[in-house]
């Protein structure tokens, strides 16, 4: 494999070779890079802060689901270390021209696009791309360099370095509707004056196992695994993840109106029932897929009511971050606001959690849709306030002076809420990424009860961590059984990993990202919700969130 | 002595007998109350986090330059524990009240003042004071209250929770033109609802020491003391801590141009020779007195190209971040931007280095003192850019996506270069006040030498924080002969304090303040100044910041 090392400010690209005694890919190499070769005291905005890209090491490969791309650096919104996670086809066609990393540092005088093939990688001038929505940048992007690229791309958010803006990547359409969209990753790459990575495997194949007939079992043994543990392949599918909506309305954590209530009375408007209604009146779709080779297929497009396209990938945290968030039950109005989202370049999560308390400020009303609109486009439109809402949820409660801030390492907090589902609380609570989705879920179980999910959510962050590694899917559910990873990556790579050392590959992983972090100046004590949840009961359960902090504080004895 | 407990939810004021076992005022209140009664978790603007107010506690003695005041809580700039220090009349007047400590805690329905004379404390409606200039609304209390009184009170920055807010405190004449104004603790008091404490100290008198004879001998050795270590009694007395504008221009440690250069072209315009030849044309004055008892008399008054008031305490932090680090040379538009500060209760320093990053951003052109008092008549305003700059300098640069930050701890670092004056830069580094200009100062020896200077800067913080506490004003440079504190200290409270009790004292304190804020998540990798100040030279020493992190990272093995 081979590591591409592009210097913005020389204008350089070195494509090295690249070889480690343990498999390294994903999140790992982010990891690996930020502990070996950065300060952790570079500001995220400078050019010592790099822009990392890293599929994970099943990547180009035909093993299930394994297309999902790290991008990485230190973080503009949480000030540590973050991956964000995202799938589309960049993994894939990287993995296949035999790319396990890419690292951008310095500063470009023009903007940039890395451009990458067979024949190697360069950088060429940006051209008529800059301050283009990310839907007209990619046709134009597409134009130019071939229609079936893999592109990652920032919109005028990323363009403007603000700290919540998203590297977009394309889907298997070629939209750019799948976006590694948390901690700001967007303004890193913006910091570089690196606008686009385009990513053409023409000319390349499947990557081969070291033992074929090994992987090929392998494989099989996970997809078994998979149908093993219920339908849940078949409800995706059949529902995408706007299925949680419902789940977590019913369990009352489903993030409502500033993540003051844990149901939402207009629930019925925004849920899965609801998204295939619409999409059988207008033909969108369910059982999308987002990348080469997944199996799981839990994407969607959604059309308008004249019947065309208007935004796919149309998921769960969106619905309810720009939905019940917001008191907002125009789904049309909600889908609007993630292809601007998508569009602008900004993750609809902390979107959602700034416009929230711009209503303790005074300034929204909940369900005023067409004001939630408004205030996105003042995000696209670059004035103060959307200068403000652009640089995330803690910033713009900042501004208006507001204390009750659903943050955890400056970090919005995702949807299910971590009052009434107590081990994703601590999963918020202790990932050195902040409150993201994909840091641990901790799901079944007696979610009510403070006690014993540090236990439960350790376990769960140790092997999604590992995971994001290998660059498979959450929703292969993997996780539920770790038995066939190692396996797997041994036939693929010819390691001889036992599960042990998949765990293990986990907890290093964490615990580079927590030394990271202390030493970028986050303290142990930035590990806990907001106080003010543990005070603030979440009707209908009226939870608080009260997992003891002495249990929290025991999270990274392992 | 009294301890007097606000809890504005419930209007409740109680007077509690306070008596500790060792001497505890000032700073050393802060630091005892939060670590006992505070979760270092609270949101700084939530109710739960206490507004202290604390004397040191020779306040209301004879004892020289005894009148300084500790105001702080959780910061609402830093996030960690803060302690912003002030002059005025307050603490000489709660000591002879016998109050030790104020705290206060809750949030009130409606804005109060708490009025505390000889028969008590008690919460009153604010009336009519709300919004207006501190000026306007000390006018306004003492026709309310009495013309005697010592008042301490928010602007608007401090009720609309700016985390760049002050506390004033009204002056020898009643002005209020002295302000804790770090650290943001104008807004805590906000967050209270809490507009003013009013002091009415009539039919007390001066407070007794123990054993007046001692007091007396301690009195006169530490006027001795002050005049053995050179004139610099007459030279502040003369010129005013403008005098320290010329001085660190010549050795190139004046923050200038955004923290860009080390020395300013024009600041034969905005130095102690220029305020001097003005005040003598317009009937200002230097040798002012800023508390009952002082007898440094560093403070000034300001008048007018006709004579009139127009500001006093014009300090050299002011001139330094509202004329250099702007550029601006015109000192009567810098006498109007401080008098303005004063009126709005904002912080100059912060305020100066806020407005300085709007130069990265292409929004501020160096010397253009028109537009930097139209930013500052916006904070007044509530603009949005009034509210971004009203946050501070940290919450400015992320707004306009601005890497080069001149802040520690989310606080803009203070006028002595720590990049030319590197004690300075470890005292900056290294507090837990965050970049403080009173934390710890290091002004003579080799101040360009990397080496050796954590043990200056450890050595003088440790004397000048337990000088926090017994309300003494760091110009007594009594730091350089902390002998005479034992003594005095004794004689007044009749103690048997040692001079290494007083260090230990010192380390006691920063103990107790570095442990808060590791609790508080401010890990230790927030020692440290800026990276870039690393890299950056400093002209026209070409300077930068080469003290080894590692003997940073040592400074708390004390």
């Amino acid at each position: 494999m081979s590591f591409v090392k592009c210097n913005m400010t020389r204008g350089e690209v070195l494509v090295e070779s690249f070889s480690q005694a343990k498999p390294l890919g994903g999140r790992a190499i982010i990891d690996w890079y930020m502990t070996g070769h950065v300060s952790p005291r570079v500001h995220p905005l400078s050019e010592e802060n790099p822009f990392i890209v890293a599929p994970g090491f099943l990547a180009g490969s035909s093993a299930p689901s394994a297309g999902r791309l790290s991008i990485g650096g230190k973080s503009p919104l949480t000030g540590g270390i973050k991956e964000a996670n995202v799938g589309g086809t960049a993994a894939y066609k990287l993995g296949r021209l035999g790319i396990q990393a890419i690292a951008v540092e310095g500063k470009a005088a023009d903007w940039q696009i890395l451009s990458i093939n067979s024949g190697g990688a360069t950088l060429v001038p940006a051209g008529d791309i800059i301050g283009l929505d990310n839907y007209e940048a990619c046709e134009k992007l597409r134009r130019r360099f071939g229609e079936k690229i893999g592109i990652l791309v920032i919109g005028v958010a990323g363009e403007r370095l603000y700290a919540n803006s998203t590297v977009a990547a394309t889907d298997l359409e070629g939209r750019p509707c799948r976006h590694a969209a948390r901690g700001g990753v967007g303004a890193i790459m913006g910091a570089k004056r690196l606008k686009a990575i385009v990513i053409d495997d023409l000319g390349t194949s499947l990557r081969k196992a070291v033992d074929p007939e090994a992987f090929k079992a392998a494989e099989k043994n996970m997809i078994d695994a998979m149908k093993s543990i219920g339908p849940y392949g078949e409800v995706l599918q059949a529902n995408g993840t706007a299925f949680f909506i419902d789940v977590d309305n019913a369990r009352g954590s489903l993030q409502t109106h500033n993540y003051r209530l844990g149901s939402f009375d207009k629930v019925m408007n925004i849920n899965a029932a609801r998204l295939n209604e619409l999409n059988r009146l207008r033909g969108g779709a369910t059982g999308h897929s987002c990348s080469p080779g997944c199996v799981v297929r839990c994407s969607n497009i959604f059309n308008d009511a004249d019947g065309n396209y208007l935004t796919a990938s149309f998921e769960y945290e969106t619905l309810t971050f720009l939905g019940a968030n917001l008191g907002i039950d125009d789904v049309d109005a909600i889908a609007r606001m993630d292809r601007r989202c998508d569009g602008i370049g900004i993750d609809t999560i902390e979107t959602g959690a700034a416009i929230g308390i711009l209503n303790d400020a005074g300034l929204y009303d909940f369900g005023d849709a067409p004001m939630a609109e408004q205030l996105i486009d003042e995000i696209a439109l670059d004035t103060l306030m959307g200068r403000i809402l652009g640089n995330g949820t803690e910033v713009t409660a900042k501004v208006f002076g507001i204390a009750r801030v659903p943050t955890v390492k400056r970090q919005a907090i995702a949807a299910h809420s971590g009052r009434s589902m107590k081990g994703w609380g601590v999963t918020y609570a202790t990932s050195p990424q902040g409150a993201d989705h994909t840091a641990g879920p901790v799901g079944a179980g007696d979610f009510l009860n403070p006690h014993g999910q540090v236990a439960v959510s350790r376990n769960s962050q140790i092997i999604n961590t590992a995971m994001d590694a290998t660059g498979l899917c959450h929703f292969t559910f993997a996780y539920r059984f770790p038995q066939v990873l190692a396996p797997l990556i041994n036939a693929f790579l010819g390691t001889r990993l036992t599960e042990e050392d998949i765990f293990e590959m986990g907890r290093e992983m964490l615990r580079q990202e927590r030394a990271f972090n202390l030493k970028a100046g986050i303290g142990p004590g930035e590990d806990g919700l907001p106080e003010w949840m543990g005070k603030e009961p979440l009707p209908p359960t009226n939870a608080v969130f009260d997992v003891p902090q002495e249990e929290i504080d025991d999270f990274f004895n392992f």
